[in-house]
């Protein structure tokens, strides 16, 4: 493993404090499955009764981990969650798919439930076998142990070149009754949409079914997790999943219908929010990030047209070290444009940086002063907005700069 | 301008020797467009009934002069070629448009023919108004003082961040004629395929009428350029043109049919070899490269699939740093094929480095000695092949490594 990196430069000053959730507790433990020092074991007990429900990578090449999860999710049940860090027991062939087995089958005798309840996922290098005897010992006496108020420990353990955890919490109401949701993520290199990101686990106390849940968790993550990108690069572990223990429902919360009963719309907004919340602090985590960057294109045929432009700029390697170097390089956002493929009139492109108009319908804006742009290549945070001119639909996406850092980080990950 | 980067490692000893083709004649000048102290303004005068071929960039923001040339080759006539380095005049609206057909005026003048004979090419920074008067008023004089054994400075003149010029020669025959093809070629950074690399001009005294020349050039480009990637960025300005004076009818060459005439055959093959020649030159002067990569696919379900999951590869930051690092993580060619979208059978994979195969049928090879592959990891030039274990096709695609060089070049590029 690399030595530690430099911590983001937003990494926050206070974490977010996540309230226990009725039906969900924790437990960590350090299995040694690479690291030493910290913990790389998680096990999240779930009430009877949970509903399950996520999106998993595209990946061709996907993990035995995410082929599991794929199954699991047919079940819509869900009693345990089993994650380890440190090796996403990817390509590792059949072993790999007799090492998830075995840590499902021993995490149902640990909790009392059957193999199909659990969830697996791994994060970390690909293609090591992984010794499923390193850690299965380890989940009768993790699954005696968990607790309510243990949030920040579990994201802790998911870590891998993260330098922070990712939590966010939202409270929200279903027929006047408080749910909570909180949600935490790990994810900061090989991070592209077309997936959600590498791990994400949400979880409520709200009393949805599973194809309700399934529905909101697919919409959601189109806008938020599909539309943050680090590298390009699509893992063959993502995992988002939502866990809904329906403790509100002894609470007074009434079934509801769909995920569009009207209902659930206050609950749809607030997990929107908070996967976008998390979807941000994954892209603030970027391998070496010196910058946060948001593109906004408009004007653009759709919304899907409006995000692959934007995920080309996102994506691009020219001008993400630009920015890296805060060169207000706004020609580098006019190939990015003209690269994706998607339409857009040269006539009529119109790009900002941050409050600035730096080209205006075609060309070179008049009122363009490098000096001025080049002084607000310096924040932390830049916004590039384009007006494509020929539409009306619009898309944001979130991702950073690329550093001396990303290839001193990637250069000798595994050194 | 950022300072000078270290040459390549793998600049040419010795640069190939280009004899002299008839009914072609260059003249250079430094116009001091943007550089100081370098040549920057390259005419070439090409004999009265001269063929012209071409592919240019596919960018939605393509610049001013490839939308000049879209149109001069619809005439397929060429009299001239006018190119400067230091300003792409691209995004530079009514007067990058304005500057181009500036130019072409004053080369159509300078040469005696139609403006629609000129062909305009611009390499260097985007977005930054190019004054034609700094050097239409040269193009006159550059006209009287051409010279046909001058394919090296010709080469030097359209440089931009390359590190050596990019020069290929072939001799073949037709009907039992011997016929020469000169090329070269310029392109360091934002080269990307779904394109021409960035400056390609080609040369050849063979009588070739325009269509034929044409279905040669866009079966080749396929192949050869539009198979090589620096960094996944397409330019704005990306321009392969190939000129085919016709001189060698006078020495006995018959006319030719079309682009499948047999007689054409080893011609075509002769051609598609120069420019596989000049493509891989301009990936082994990619932007900082320390290593020069080829993506050998195999198995696929078609070319056009091979070459996808190839350029998924080739694109991919994470395993571009991996290699830069001499760290043979396979694990990130499986995550590459995987996010490729093409059909790849996971359990049927292989993938090999070198001679040394890492990844057999799904999961590390039992071969695998990880110093013996790291040992090959030191090696200047890094052949990568897998077999993706669907089909039976297969696609090759060269690139580079991502360095802490490609950042810094690109980070400060116009300061």
């Amino acid at each position: 493993m690399a030595s530690a990196s430099k911590t983001s430069p937003f990494a926050p000053q206070t974490l977010a404090t996540l309230p226990p959730i009725e039906g969900v507790s924790f437990a960590t433990a350090e299995a040694g499955i690479r690291y030493r020092g910290r913990t790389d074991l998680m096990l999240a007990r779930l009430a009877e009764g949970t509903t399950a429900a996520g999106v998993l990578t595209r990946s061709k090449t996907c993990s035995a981990p995410v082929l599991w999860c794929r199954e699991s999710l047919k079940g819509g049940k869900a009693r345990a969650l089993v994650v380890n860090s440190g090796n996403a027991n990817a390509f590792t062939g059949r072993r790999g798919a007799d090492a998830t087995r075995l840590t499902a089958e021993a995490a149902a005798r640990a909790v009392g439930c059957t193999p199909a309840e659990i969830y697996v996922a791994s994060t970390g290098v690909i293609g090591e076998p992984l010794e499923a005897e390193k850690f299965t010992h380890l989940l009768a006496g993790l699954a005696q142990r968990t607790e309510a108020d243990a949030f920040l420990p579990a994201a802790r353990a998911i870590m891998t070149t993260d330098t922070y955890p990712k939590l966010a919490t939202r409270r929200v109401e279903i027929d006047g009754v408080a749910v909570t949701i909180n949600g935490f993520c790990k994810g900061a290199g090989m991070i592209a949409p077309d997936m959600a990101t590498m791990l994400c686990f949400i979880f409520t106390d709200a009393a949805i079914p599973a194809p309700a849940l399934q529905a909101l968790v697919t919409r959601h993550a189109e806008t938020t997790f599909n539309c943050m990108t680090v590298d390009g690069d699509t893992s063959t572990s993502d995992t988002c999943l939502l866990f809904a223990t329906g403790a509100a429902a002894a609470r007074g919360q009434k079934p509801v219908a769909g995920a569009d009963d009207p209902r659930l719309a206050a609950f749809s907004g607030a997990l929107h929010d908070l996967m976008q919340d998390l979807a941000i602090q994954v892209a603030k985590d970027g391998e070496g990030l010196s910058k946060f960057v948001t593109f906004k294109i408009e004007g653009a045929e759709s919304w899907a047209a409006a995000r692959r432009i934007a995920l080309a700029c996102a994506n691009s390697p020219i001008l993400k070290t630009a920015i890296a170097g805060e060169d207000p390089n706004w020609g580098r956002v006019v190939m990015a444009i003209g690269k994706s493929g998607e339409a857009a009139d040269r006539d009529k492109l119109s790009i900002w940086f941050g409050p600035h108009l730096v080209a205006d319908k075609g060309e070179r804006a008049a009122s363009y002063v490098e000096k001025t742009v080049a002084g607000y290549m310096k924040n932390a945070e830049i916004v590039i907005r384009a007006d494509v001119g020929v539409g009306t639909a619009s898309a944001t996406v979130w991702t950073c700069d690329l550093t001396h850092d990303y290839v001193s980080i990637n250069a000798d990950y595994r050194s």
